[in-house]
């Protein structure tokens, strides 16, 4: 299978380049790349949601350290000033895992190599990002392949959010597995929650299942529960952001509600990530932060308010979805039960 | 208190007049009144939704079967011409039984008086019309006052959909429950669940609520586990479309997952509806037939679609929550347990 990257390193030459990535704000009405050229632009580009999924912003924070080490290089401390940027980057969005383990691996390279000169680290880190590109989508098959095994023959899969090849380099998580399943079996079928406030149920996952002839059923994030009891829902697999040690995990808002009704149906539960969604500094969901975004990504919808201006909002953009909620984790390394997760890390 | 009806009666004199109406499709950006002048007006103004609320809509049945009788007045057979009108109207929205028990309380006037000549008729059934008015007001309070009873001091109380004034005549019953509980505590708070797809939660119930000065937290519908999990609530109160004798509950498509949620943290889950909602003639909530609306509710929002047209939708407007997830029916008559709310029957 040929993959679009929905983000790499475009290199101009050894000691330079930009990220390319597609402009995720703007499906489904136009499909664009932008190229971001500055690390304050990489910064941005994550905050606003331009990137957004934990594995493609992770890569956005692997090519930021790269732009952040070109920006160094005629610096006098160019390791503190790289270090300082990643550090930077890092805060941009501070629930998804993803982003901090990228960087990290990116801080390793620098360190590792700290010694030579810097021209040659900027090589080093451009090309760890680009293999990090690479190890994301063969690791999102690996997901895909392990996960369509818990696919039944006909299935109709419900998934929240988008952890597709939009959220990925390419392939995706959730969508991974859904393709992989796909790819042995043209019956499955997927309800895609709209996944408010953003709705990158709607706006992305439909946009990406469909494209691939994939047969989708759009629904609002309140009709799960009412699918599930005409049961016409056989299994739901989401990604994830970031996923303790005990297998609790934090995905998109909303989640949280759909494993519960799943738990009350007796339908599983499936979360698809790879493994560096966990977070083995962490034991449980409770030490995870959760991201607060803006009013107005609750009270407006295609620039206009939905409701009066004197309401107070609240807008967390993640939830915890329990272990005890969880049939299984799907990993490059195979599936999980989520109480056995950490020994991915043994 | 002096309520301002959501829906009247407007006589010009005793065999004239008209339905006068809050567009509820243009809160929160208008609020306009609109006079429905035909039955066939009457029909529309139900289908899309100008007027909505269970109770509200049933007013507008009485009203329409009003308007009916008077074009019946000149035709050979005025009794079997509105009858038809009657059973028209009754067809513009399927779930809500308010609307079947309001046109059927004026169809039995019309029986009763089957004898008497058309002009008299058309004023008992404008008069039983006023009279179905004030006394869901009344009934309204009512079911406020038992229900302030159930909310504990300075509660959050979580919300689904618009079962308010704008859903009835005036006062509301989910809402009834908590203005009679906050003319008692001001420190009470609501949060209301967007309810997607028509958002009568943030349009409708942030509208009225905060125009009272009712602290309103406007939330999407995913989040409601979330600050479950938090304990940042402490009871449960929706309106109702259509009650089963078992005290199975038909209301706005997400009530359900809401349920789930509550009873998966220990929140108590309260129905507030008038004895009209329940329909003795139904054991159990699988008897109830759920109306599904267009593709366009889900699709598009603010006249710009959220995604890809060709992306399946399916748009169940209500679901059923089942007994077992209820801790009480909070009726004009008091609070019954759901499996003992046939007692109102016997």
């Amino acid at each position: 299978m040929n993959i679009e990257k929905t983000i790499e390193w475009i290199k101009i030459d050894e000691l330079n380049g930009f990220s390319r990535m597609i402009d995720q704000t703007l499906i489904p009405y136009e499909y664009k790349k932008v190229d971001i050229k500055t690390s304050n632009d990489i910064f941005s580009a994550i905050k606003t949601m331009i990137v957004r999924g934990a594995p493609a912003i992770g890569i956005a924070g692997a090519h930021g350290v790269c732009l952040g080490a070109i920006e160094a290089l005629n610096k006098e401390d160019f390791i503190e000033e790289t270090k300082k940027t990643a550090q930077y980057i890092n805060s941009s969005r501070p629930t998804a895992v993803n982003l901090a383990w990228a960087i990290n691996e990116q801080l390793k390279v620098l360190e590792e190599n700290k010694d030579k000169n810097p021209k040659e680290i900027v090589k080093l880190l451009i090309e760890n990002a680009i293999k990090l590109e690479d190890e994301d989508i063969e690791i999102n098959k690996k997901i895909g392949d392990y996960g369509a095994e818990i696919i039944p023959q006909g299935a109709t899969i419900l998934t929240h959010c988008n952890a597709g090849g939009l959220a990925t380099v390419g392939y995706g998580t959730a969508l991974g597995v859904v393709r992989s399943a796909w790819a042995k079996d043209k019956t499955i079928k997927v309800f895609a929650d709209e996944t408010r406030p953003r709705q990158q149920g709607a706006r992305l996952t439909t946009y990406e299942l469909t494209r691939d002839g994939i047969d989708t059923t759009l629904i609002t994030d309140g009709m799960g529960a009412y699918f599930m009891n005409k049961k016409m829902i056989d299994v739901v697999v989401v990604g994830a952001d970031r996923i303790a040690l005990n297998g609790d995990s934090a995905n998109k808002i909303g989640t949280y509600m759909v494993a519960i009704a799943a738990k009350y149906h007796n339908i599983p539960f499936y979360i698809a990530a790879p493994k560096s969604t966990i977070d083995p500094s962490i034991k449980t969901g409770e030490e995870i932060v959760i991201e607060l975004r803006n009013k107005e990504e609750v009270t407006i919808i295609n620039d206009k308010p939905i409701c009066t201006d004197k309401v107070n909002v609240i807008n967390p953009s993640f939830d915890v979805t329990p272990n005890e909620l969880i049939a299984g984790i799907i990993t490059e390394y195979g599936i999980f039960k989520p109480n056995e997760i950490y020994k991915l890390f043994e």
